[in-house]
Order: structure tokens, then sequence, then C-alpha cells
């Protein structure tokens, strides 16, 4: 048999002891499963955040992993907790938007509200459910038990509004949805949409009151200090700077604008 | 036959090389361990702390979960490597107070101090015991040596001196002992003796210059800025802040006190 | 049989979804691997760093263990992707210098550029050659297929340069190259030839304006605000103080000179 899979997201850090006791909870409940942190540095209470690192990650992993997700500043309180089940996964979390992404790229085969209280812990906090809840639960789905057995179906999940790009005549305009590590700043322009307006003709990309000339492929290219832009490795618009962390250089952040002007 | 689970508390933190040589000598010695990270963010050499955190962690674990636990800035001075048996956990790491809250929660089956150098790294090192002396021990232990031939038995660990709740006529006196991620102020102030003084009296809460009314049941609740106390996932007195960070807010530091005021 | 295990180290850090979507990749291909962390916080570019970490680490892994590697400022440019075979492991990552305290240490076997696509990802970036590239190599590799299948064989790996101590009449220079989480200052000095040069003779240790007398054997030792010398778990000088950051105190930073002053 496959050993099942959980994937862990969420926004508790890892200076404390929250994530090592909702891994504790899982291996109590199924030894057997293969525990992989996504990350666990989602910015405290940024759901549009957490959404956005699921939805580029759990793609990659094996069918029938189970995606852990807790971004859950409403803990204990009217939100739903939730398992939602697409073709080849399974998400478990609190039904406030941080599963807006996904919903959107899976087929939505099923959405239980966690109700069965055989499957949590005994004694249940009301600030914690990540450990009382969510944890237990994902451990008894590893273990095989049936979506439908742990609540009642909704129909959805609830969705925040994710800001699309948008296409006016000559121009796409876009938002910098997410700064990375080395500071490259993410786009919400796939390429798509950025192949389907420029149509080969000539654009210029503005970034604040910076002006980029073409595409690049990679990170090396171009020369340390001047902007580059590209599409990274989750197909999205990028602008990036050789060996320097863009963010800092440009004093860009998220939410600001991109957008590409088109030469017709 | 159940996969060992082995956990790990330290201050070496994630980004040098220490933590993985740990893993790697574990791994050589019994390849099928599950190691687990409970943390590697305790701040350095603060014993106090790293024992708080597996205190409020090792409980959700499988039973016999070994537990390895390196916060050692005696390391290769007199202080003993220990390994701390109780009904369900097995604890190893230097006996410096680190299991101080263990040893008051659980019963202490055995202490065996660890002088058996065949289950240590042929060369030892005067500098890092983790690597060299905890992990192969800790490893030998999941392969099921028998605790008694690591070394020579002892009565009891060192204890650290805790602070704990002081109660006088009207007024319950207690210590934020720990501050999370989030910057929520965790109490030593427990439920059991909150309402065995409170009794159903009014109460009012103080922490610094801030007073606080009631309780509440989650994060979520309150208004931001405004400070709220509630029991959180240890089961320990807590103020907090929606959607901000309570400590940032109040400039709170750990050891500062919180009172309760009693209207008898 | 053996579980088979990979290390993972990269510039990636912990709050993106990069590395664990190399891990997803993994997991899809091999579901059987033990997946242990390195670092993924190694100074962004910074491949002597990578290294340096790499190199301290990799022999405690099990025979066999695939250390994937990752600190690739060329990603998608001219620099090969390589897979590195030496008597005990296996190296997987981009020829860039990364693997060169390595193939100092360790007898080169076989020196492979990844060149057989079929053991990528379908669709490749440019961006993300540790997800598309090394994550599903080592995967493969790790389920028993042979090294020079996945390309053609090369005579070695590409070299940086690294700094050695340099001996001249009475003295012995090094360099701080590695600062730890601790703040200790490990340099390029180890004990053969510090024995080897100062034998037996009185010495002083110069780090900046700081002079030290003698070794010690632990952290411990020495008082606080004092800087002290000792050999380090890994075989070098390094200077430590107690319960204190040396780094932040004696403002030495990476690079820096130490030299050794001996009295014949």
């Amino acid at each position: 048999m496959r050993k099942p899979v959980i994937t862990l997201l969420t926004d508790f850090g890892t200076e404390d002891h929250y994530v090592a006791s909702m891994k504790g909870v899982i291996l109590s409940i199924n030894p057997q499963c293969t525990l992989i942190d996504i990350t666990h540095q989602v910015s405290p209470h940024d759901i549009q955040e957490g959404a956005f690192l699921l939805a580029n990650s759990y793609s990659y992993f094996p069918k029938k992993t189970i995606h852990l997700s807790v971004v859950d500043p409403g803990v204990g309180g009217i939100r739903k907790p939730i398992l939602l089940v697409t073709p080849h996964h399974f998400f478990i979390g609190p039904d406030n938007g941080l599963f807006t992404l996904v919903a959107q790229r899976e087929k939505v085969k099923k959405v239980v509200v966690l109700t069965e209280q055989k499957y949590f812990l005994p004694k249940l906090s009301t600030t914690f459910h990540g450990r009382d809840i969510f944890a237990p639960v994902a451990a008894h789905l590893s273990l095989g038990i049936k979506p439908h057995v742990f609540g009642y179906e909704i129909d959805s999940v609830k969705k925040l509004g994710f800001e699309t790009s948008v296409v006016t005549e000559g121009k796409l305009f876009g938002k910098i949805v997410y700064i990375d590590t080395f500071g490259n700043l993410v786009s919400n322009i796939d390429e798509k949409i950025f192949v389907r307006v420029t149509k080969g003709h000539p654009y210029l990309i503005w970034v604040g009151k910076n002006k980029i000339h073409g595409l690049r492929k990679g990170y090396w290219e171009g020369k340390p200090g001047v902007p580059i832009a590209l599409f990274g490795s989750s197909g999205y618009l990028e602008i990036s700077m050789k060996k320097k962390n863009a963010q800092k250089a440009l004093k860009v952040k998220r939410g600001d604008s991109i957008t590409i002007k088109i030469s017709l």
C-alpha cells in the first residue's frame, strides 16, 4: 500500500510547539504517515497568502495526498471546519477562503463540514482546531475513513476575491500578488493572457517608476541593479534582479500595480 | 511493528548543519525512524523556554516516542547526559533542568546517566553531544536497547525553579512565561486555580497598565487594539489581541506580571 | 530493503512553496523516500556557504544517501546539472562549485551531466530546475536507476577557490569562513595544521583587535564577555563567547582574518 502523505501549511511559525503538537496527534492515530511541511510562515492571519502558497504547491504531490491547511483567524468562531475533495487530493482546514484558488482550479467533488466529534481530540479547545479537529480528521482520513463519514455535505467552499489581471485598450493591468524569499515580485498575469494581449506587438512593462523592455528566460540574465521580467516557475509574470533582491531595490510591495503597455 | 518516532527540540536554529548532522547519525543507526522537529528555535541557551515548549508538546506524541532535547550551554562540562523514562515516553538530553516540567507532570520511572561509550559516536567532541552522544543513544534506544544498558541509574533529574502563580487575599499573581509567534502572552495561571480563586466573583485582569474585563473563548473575539483574556490551548490564561500582536501593542515581555483582582 | 534517504540543501528559505514542490515531486515518483532538510537558509546565491554546510553534514548520513543541493544563481543558464558519485554518497545539483569541498574530501567515482529528459518533469521551466530536473532525478536514482543512465560522463566537477590557511615564519594565517546561529566564528584552520605549526610552543590567537590565550575544550568555559578559542565539532578553530554571541560582541564578519602568532 502507498504510504499516505499529509502536508501541513499554517501561519503558526516554527518557533512554537503548535506544529509539533499537530504532528504528534497525527502520528498517534496513523504512525505510517509521511508528513511534509509546505510552510508555516504564512504571514499571521493572511488567508490570501496561504491560499496562494497552497495553490502553487499542492499539484506536485502524489494522488490522494491530504493537505492540512490552517490559517484560521476565526478559530472557535462561526467559520466551518471542512474537508474538500477534488479528483486527486484532499484539503482540510477552515472554510474561510483558504481554498478559493484550489476550488477555482480543480473540480470540487465534495465539501464536508466536519461535525463528527469521534474523529476529534476528546478535549476540544476553542483556540487550536489545527490540533484538536483538523489534525485528527486528516489522520483518520489517511486510514481510509470515507469523507462523508466526517460530517454533512455542503455545495461549495467560501471564496475570497483574488484580483485578476484586467485588459483595456492597449494595456494589461495586473498586481504584485506575492514576493518570494529572493525578492522576486510575482504578479497575477499568466502567460496565456500575456501572449493573447501582446500578440507579438512591442510592449513595455511598468512597475512603479521602472520600465522594463522585453522578457528574459532566467534569473541569471540582465545586469546587476537593472530589473528584468520573466515568467516564473508558477507560470506568472515576475520582476527580478540579477543576484539582488528586486523588492528591496525597487521598494515595491504586495498589491502594487504592474502594467503592460502595448504599441498597437 | 510500530515505526519509532524521535522528536528533536534544540536551540540550534535551522540555518546551520547541526540538526541535519544529528538526523544523519540517527538514520545511519536506525533508518526506520520517523523524525519530527518540535522546534530548533529555542532562544540560545534558554533552558526554561526549551522546558516549556517540550512540556506543551510531548504528550501529543505516540506512546514510546523518544524526545531528543538539546538546549545545552554546559556541553562538555560537568552536567550529565541522561535518559529519562516515564510511563509513556523517553527523554534524552542534558541534565540541566530541561526536563523539570516533564518530571513534575509525569511519573519518573527511571533516570539513566549515559556512560556506555559503545552507543556514542566513535569520535567524541567536547562541543556537540547532540550529534555525538544524544542522537546515537536515541537511535539505539529506538532499536530496542533497554534503558539501563546505556549507563547507571540516578534518582531524579535536576530541577530548575519555574515560578508558579501565587494567591493572596483577593488577588492571584502570575507571570507571563511565554510569548508565541502571534504575540499572544501566555501566563503561568492555569484554569483550575483561576476557577478556585475567582469562585464566580467578579474580577479584573491587569497586565502592565492594561485592565481586562472577563474571559473570551476565541482569538477572534474583542475589538482590534483592545486586549482580551482567554484560556489558550495549553490550559493557561493568555492575553491576546484580535488580528494584532499583543506583545508589540502592549510592550509586555516575558517575566512581566499578570494579576487577577477579585471583588469579594 | 533500506529506505532511501534524500537530503535537501537550498537557498530557497522556508517561507515559500519551493521546497515543498520539490518534495512533492520526489514523493510522487518514490513515496518510500525519507526526506531530510539540511538547511534551506543558505544566504541567497551563496555557493560557498552552501558548499561549507554540505561538506560539514553529508558524511553523517547513511551510505547511499542522495544529497540534493540547489544553490543555483545560474539556473537556466550554461552551468550544467550534474550527479556526482562518491564511494558512499550521491550528490545532485548545479555544477557551479557547490560540490568543491565534497570533491576535495571524497574520491570522485563518476560525474554525470543530466541530459536524459525522461527523468525530468514533462514541462521544464527555465527558473526552477530544483523542482523540474534535480528532484525527479534524485527520486529516480533512489528507485535504483543507475547513474550513467541519466546523461553523459565528464571528468570532474567545477571547483571554486576556498581559501586555506597559510603558514609563514612563526605565524599561521586563517580566515573566518562561517558564523553559526550562536555567533561562533568558525575559521579554516584545522587541528592538524594547528598542532603541526605550534608544536607545543606558546602562541597567541588574534581576531581583529582581540587577543586570546590558549585553547579551551567547551563553550561553557571562559568568562562572559571574554572570547575563547577552541576546536569545534567540525574540527576547525572557532572563536566563541560564554553564553554570548561572539560575532555581535566582536563585530567580526565572514572573511575576516584570524592569526596565530607563535613564540619560537
